[in-house]
C-alpha cells in the first residue's frame, strides 16, 4: 500500500474551480475514468472539482512513456503498469493541479463533468462477485435457515462466484426489468414473465491492476499491489428468478441482465489515509488460514456508503430522494479486499488488468445500514413506507436507486466516489 | 439451421492428402481454427485431411469483403458475421478443395497439422457453463440426495452458471493440480493444499456467432443462427474444493483454475446431417414453457463422445490409453443447444461473438458412458482398475485425459472434432 505523502496533505488545494475541500473530487482524490464528448473518441480523464482533465490533451506535460497507455479508450493498459507508475502519475497530476504555473497550459484541457458522458473504465475480461458482507449473508441466510444463517464455510473463506462481464455498464444505464422463470410458492409450475421482486445490492467494486499468470497465486503480502482502485457497484437482482434457478450452481439469470458501476476508478493511493486494521474477529471465530493471514490482509476500508430511492411519484411531487441506508464498508466486510484477491488466485486462477471484482452486498448490523430491499422489507413481509405515502417491498418501474460513497475523517480530505445510478423501466413485452 | 447441399455429399473428395472419407477432417467438415507456426503471427486456418489451409495466404481466392476478418489472430469478427457468410465461406472452400484446378494455387498454403501450434479460436468475452446432461445431474445428485437426485427446477429450465473466461485454454495446456481449501468429513476445520480429488468433465462447447443486444432476448426459432460451431470442452474440477466452497453461490475455485477446449470450431453447417429431433420427454415430465418450445429447440446432436486415460506407468509400459467412456451427446442432453442459448438470453443477457458456452457433463444412462470420475468411481468409493494393475478414483499426477468426438452415420461422412488433451502436473509447492 501507499505510504502517505504530500498528495494526501489536506492543506493543499487545486486552482481548479470546485476542487476545494468538501468536493467529491479535491486534488487529493484524482480518480481516473473514460469519457467522451461531442469532439472526440472515448479517452481517459481525471476528475478534479467540477471538471475532467482530458489526459490525451495534456501534451508533453506527462511522461512520454505513459502517453500511449493514457490515450486508449479503456484503462486496462494503464492499470496493468502497476503501483509505481500509478503513484508517479498521481504525484505529477498533483503537482500540475496545485501549481498555478500550469494553469495556462491546462485550462483548455478541462471539460465540465456535466458536458461529457462517462463510460466503463475498462474492458472487463472477467467479473467475479464475492459475499464478504457478513451481516448481509446473515440477514439473507436467516430467511432460509432461521437457526443457522451462516454456512460452515463462511468464516474460513471469502465466498465468491463468477458473474457476467458483458452486461456490466456505467452508471446511468436504464434497468430494464428482466423476464424470467419464477415459481410462486403456492403454484404447481413456474411461469415466464417480468420479475416481481426486483432488487438492488449495494457493493464496492475492485479494479485489478497488475495481473498474475495462470498457475501463479498472489501471496497475501502482495495482494494490494494488484488492486488499482475501487468503485461503487450495484448488483441488480431479480429475487424471484434467483429463488427458482439458483440450486445447485448459484445465481445466473437473476443477476446477469445488468450490473452498474460508478465510472471513476478511485485509486488505492487516494484511499491510503482511510485504511485501518481489520477489526478483531469475534471470540470463537476461526483465525484465517495462513495463506489468508498477515499484514497484507489487515487493511479495512473506511468508506462510507449511502443508498437513496426516488420513485416517479416522489419526483412528480418534488420530493427529495429517500435514504434507504447509511453505513461503513469497514463495518460490513468480514474479509478484506486483499484477502479476496489472494483467495481468488489461490488455486492459480489468473486475474487480468481491468478485471472487476465485487465485494458482495455491504450491510452493517444496524437496521439503518441494510444494503438491499430483501433485507429492508424482510423478504417482502414488511413493506417500507416512503415520503408521499407509497410503500415498497421491491422496486417498481420508474424507481431510481442512487449509490454514493465517500471517505472522510479527522485530518484527511473527503474522497468521493461519484454516484452509481439506475432507473427501472418496464420489462420487454410487459 | 443449414439445409443439406453438395457440401454434405459423401461422394465428393478433396484432392488434399489424408482428406478421404474416414479422416476427422474430410472436405465435408472444414472446421476453423487459429494456428501459429515459426513463420508468422496467429492466424485462421481450416483443417483439411492432415493439413491446415492458411486462410491469410489464399490471396484473392476468397471474397475481398471477408479477408480482413479472416486475417485476425482470433475468429470473433468472422463468427460475428452470421450464418449467410459462414455458409458462403464453406461453399467456397469446398469448391477450392475439391476442384483440381485450385491445386497449384493452394498447395503452398497447406501446412502440416503436426508442424503448427493451435490456439484458442476466440477471445472469449464470457464463458458460461450449463448442466443439461440429465444422467450426470442424476448421478451426482444421488451422491447427495439418494431419494431425490434432481432438484425441482431441473426439468423446467437449463441450469447454468458463469465460469472463468481467463483460464480457458486450447488442448494441450498442462493441468497444474490446484491448491485450495478442502475439509475432510472427519476434520474439524479445512486446510489449504493440493486437491486430492481432481477430476475431468466431458462436455461440448458452443461458440456464439452473431450476438444479441443487452435487453433483447433470442427467440427459440432464431437461436440456431447465433451458434457458429462446437468444440470439446474439459471442465477440470477439484471435487474436494468444490464440496467445501460451493454453497450457496456455486462452484468457483474448484473449476476456474483451467478449462480446456479442442481448438477447432466445428461449424453448425458441417453438423447439419447429424441433427435429429430431440427425443420425446419421458411420460410425466413437463413440456418446456412456450419460450423454450418449438422447432428451434427440436434439434439434438448426434455426436459420439469418447474419453481415454493414460497414466505415466501405462505410457512407460507401452500400454495403450484406456477407454473411460463412450456415448452419444443426443442420449445425454435433456436440453438442446438452441434451448440453452434462448434461455441464457431470456432475461436480456447479451451474448457476444466468441462467447463460449459449455453443455455440462455429458453422461449417458449406461455405466460405459459416464463423463467424469466422480461418477465412474461412485464418489471415490469404487476405484476403477486400469491395464497394468493400477487403480484410480481421481486423477493422479502424470495422468493424461483425452476427449474425442465425431459424427458418423449411414449416408453421411464422418465429421471429427479433433482432440482435447490435458496432462496433470504436480501442484505448486507440492
Amino acid at each position: 500500500m501507499s505510504a502517505l505523502d504530500e498528495t494526501h496533505d489536506p492543506g493543499r488545494i487545486s486552482w481548479v474551480d470546485g476542487a476545494a475541500l468538501g468536493s467529491d473530487f479535491p486534488v487529493q482524490n484524482l480518480p481516473l475514468g473514460i469519457f467522451s464528448d461531442g469532439k472526440g473518441q472515448r479517452r481517459p480523464g481525471v476528475a478534479i472539482g467540477d471538471f475532467i482533465l482530458d489526459l490525451a490533451a495534456t501534451g508533453d506535460l506527462l511522461d512520454e512513456s505513459w502517453r500511449n497507455d493514457l490515450a486508449q479508450p479503456v484503462l486496462n493498459a494503464w492499470l496493468a503498469r502497476g503501483t509505481d507508475d500509478h503513484r508517479a502519475l498521481r504525484q505529477r497530476l498533483f503537482e500540475m493541479l496545485t501549481n498555478e504555473r500550469y494553469r495556462d497550459d491546462l485550462e483548455m484541457s478541462l471539460i465540465g463533468q456535466s458536458e461529457v458522458r462517462m463510460h466503463l473504465p475498462c474492458l472487463i475480461g472477467d467479473y467475479s462477485d464475492f459475499y464478504v458482507g457478513i451481516h448481509h449473508a446473515t440477514n439473507v441466510g436467516k430467511q432460509f435457515r432461521p437457526d443457522n444463517p451462516l454456512l460452515p464455510n463462511y468464516k474460513y473463506l471469502p465466498i465468491g462466484y463468477h458473474g457476467r462481464a458483458s452486461s456490466v455498464r456505467a452508471s446511468g444505464e436504464p434497468v430494464v426489468r428482466p423476464n424470467g422463470q419464477r415459481k410462486p410458492p403456492d403454484a404447481d409450475a413456474p411461469e415466464y414473465g417480468p420479475s416481481r421482486r426486483l432488487d438492488y445490492e449495494l457493493e464496492l467494486g475492485l479494479w485489478i491492476g497488475r495481473g498474475n499468470d495462470l498457475g501463479q497465486p498472489i501471496p497475501i503480502a502482495e495482494a494490494d499491489e494488484h488492486i488499482a482502485g475501487f468503485c461503487l457497484l450495484n448488483d441488480w437482482s431479480a429475487r424471484d428468478l434467483q429463488a427458482w434457478e439458483y440450486q445447485p450452481l448459484g445465481p445466473f439469470l437473476a443477476k446477469n441482465f445488468l450490473t452498474s458501476v460508478s465510472p471513476w476508478v478511485v485509486t488505492a493511493e487516494a484511499l491510503a489515509p482511510f485504511r485501518r486494521p481489520m477489526p478483531a474477529r469475534p471470540e470463537g471465530d476461526p483465525e484465517p488460514l495462513p495463506y489468508l493471514a498477515g499484514d497484507g490482509g489487515s487493511a479495512a476500508l473506511g468508506i462510507e456508503l449511502e443508498v437513496t430511492l426516488s420513485t416517479e411519484k416522489m419526483r412528480d411531487a418534488g420530493l427529495a430522494p429517500h435514504r434507504l441506508s447509511r453505513g461503513s464498508a469497514a463495518a460490513a466486510m468480514y474479509w478484506s479486499a486483499a484477502q479476496i484477491v489472494t483467495h481468488h488466485a489461490s488455486n492459480g486462477c489468473n486475474l487480468q488488468p481491468g478485471d472487476l471484482i465485487g465485494t458482495g452486498t455491504l450491510s452493517t448490523d444496524s437496521d439503518d445500514g441494510l444494503g438491499s430491499l430483501i433485507e429492508i422489507s424482510r423478504g417482502g413481509k414488511r413493506p417500507m413506507a416512503l415520503p408521499g405515502g407509497e410503500t415498497r417491498s421491491f422496486l417498481e418501474d420508474g424507481d431510481e436507486i442512487t449509490l454514493k460513497a465517500w471517505c472522510e475523517r479527522d485530518g484527511a480530505v473527503r474522497i468521493g466516489f461519484g454516484e452509481c445510478v439506475g432507473r427501472v423501466v418496464a420489462a420487454l413485452g410487459a
